[in-house]
């Protein structure tokens, strides 16, 4: 059974998974076990093969087909099992590894992802990961719901079939909750959500912009990390992800195909992930470490990519500053002249 | 000239570097642009090559010839010229990329590297990073210097001739604040180093003790995330490596080149990175975000070691989650048992 534990001093949380790899490794992980990479002739997410992977939560049927399919991950680093034993041994926070791991296949073709497909099938898996996440919220021991998707191997996608993963956790993952206090803490002080006014900035300067319609904007973050960096959101003030109509999803996934597409001009195909931060489980038996009820006001659900052109640099894990070498301004002029 | 710019959600500071790369990439930069390797022959931080490299900011002599050679980053991320010129635009905080970035090659021999030099040869880097500390510490404009060094590719070393790096900021990088801030809550509650408690714990339950002496102990963290994560720490209280006595040095030199060894023995040689954690500056016309003066109680330096074993996965950038193979109480045995 995996554990969660908490570093206390820098409060990141880490699942202990020895089931995963028992054996200390000799030699480098990184070389001796490349990534499986599959063809269409042995790619356990291709149609035919689903009996290779766990039984479907959900499926949308096309026909007499599959469109997209939902199935527990076989070998998840956190399991639903179990109550939620959480405890301190000294100064240290546990908990055994309880949440749960799904993945969402986007397509039976084995060889196009979200730069090849329509804006129609892509809304079909935004409106997917909503029905997974209402379903997952009923479970009052799962406080954030992470959904996230990797696209090449150096995204570290170990399948190149197009898939998706939701990732379950009994605590919020520290990135999003520096982020939900920071969000809170302003509102407080404002009364306004800085998601919100960040975007009014942005539209309004219109350098960073790439594209946008009447529901919805992708745009170049002023502080992007990573050169190419894109962020899409609703222009409708919004913090659950859930709440999106279906007009907002048709948009989004507009606004997606289309962005993957110019990533794939631009940038000759880039591996890249792609994170969807929306609020946490609003369940009212869920005790939160942060003012969770003010996150109505103070969120704002959106979608970051993150193209991986670049290889990772020491002093970046080190110190947490990033050197990005192309400023999101240009970037966003790049993206915009492309036809 | 580089910008400093501050992500306003999780408050995450970036340097965007046009000059390092002026267009935008076309095709990956990962593959179509790998970290130059050098033989010894081509080593521009071998003796001989020293007009390669601007000129010494500090040089350890020995003999004829050098031992250990510091200089300023030949095309620095951050530049010391100039005033600190901060502000604001609209929402965003930014400031010129003010700083330093200095490179110390820590022997004359390409192939020797940590595991391979003698105690008091990495003694004598530990003593130059402890001047060069003090001498840019003198600057009020730097808030923090982050040292670090990576071994092996993997590591993000770009050049594998023995080296580590300074880098100044003129804030403290979110990784160190959160620490800072983290520390500073624990002290005022508890009046106590919460880095020294958990060393404490750690030498009690001995399950996570790699090796100590009467000066530094040597562990593996409670919630490691990296299989064969280690930490290094003095035994004695002190926020302030400069602060570190010749044979406390002498210690932890001893520490660190046996825990090399280890980790060269059990993992094959294996990529790491390493970073020394110590306080911002103390001068006094620097003001501070936080409640730096407390840290003189609150903070404990310390040096942490992560051997790059797996490859990145996606969720773990998304999210801030780790997952750990190893647990840390069994990467402790197994290093503890060899010979």
């Amino acid at each position: 059974m995996s554990e969660l534990r908490q570093d206390p001093l820098h409060q990141r949380w880490v699942v202990i998974a020895p089931e995963r790899n028992r054996r200390p490794p000799t030699g480098s992980v990184q070389d001796s076990a490349p990534r499986a990479r599959h063809g269409a002739g042995d790619c356990p997410f291709c149609p035919g093969s689903e009996a290779l992977t766990p039984p479907d939560i959900r499926r949308v049927e096309s026909g007499s087909s599959w469109r997209i399919r939902v199935f527990p991950h076989r070998e998840p680093a956190l399991g639903v099992e179990g109550d939620l034993e959480a405890g301190s041994t000294g100064l240290y926070q546990y908990s055994h590894g309880l949440g749960a791991q799904e993945l969402v296949v986007e397509t039976p073709d084995h060889d196009r992802d979200w730069q090849a497909l329509e804006p129609d099938e892509v809304a079909q898996v935004l409106a997917t990961w909503q029905l997974r996440l209402r379903d997952l919220y009923r479970d009052g021991r799962l406080e954030q719901v992470t959904i996230f998707k990797g696209h090449g191997a150096a995204a570290g996608a170990p399948i190149d079939h197009a898939h998706s993963q939701l990732l379950a956790t009994p605590f919020t993952p520290t990135t999003a909750k520096v982020a939900y206090e920071r969000a809170i803490e302003v509102w407080k002080h404002a009364r306004s959500c800085l998601i919100c006014d960040l975007l009014r900035q942005a539209l309004h300067d219109g350098e960073r912009v790439v594209a946008a319609d009447k529901h919805s904007a992708c745009v170049t973050p002023y502080a992007s990390r990573f050169p190419f960096e894109l962020r899409l959101l609703p222009l409708r003030h919004s913090h659950d992800f859930c709440d999106a109509s279906e007009a907002e999803l048709a948009s989004m996934a507009r606004l997606l195909t289309d962005a993957c597409r110019r990533l794939t001009l631009a940038l000759d195909d880039p591996a890249y992930n792609l994170v969807l931060h929306t609020a946490p489980n609003p369940h009212p038996l869920r005790p939160h470490s942060y003012e969770a009820g003010l996150l109505q006001h103070a969120w704002h659900w959106h979608l970051d990519i993150f193209p991986r052109l670049l290889a990772p640099a020491g002093h970046e894990q080190a110190t947490g500053l990033y050197v990005n070498p192309t400023p999101p301004e240009e970037a966003a002029a790049f993206l915009r002249g492309l036809a």
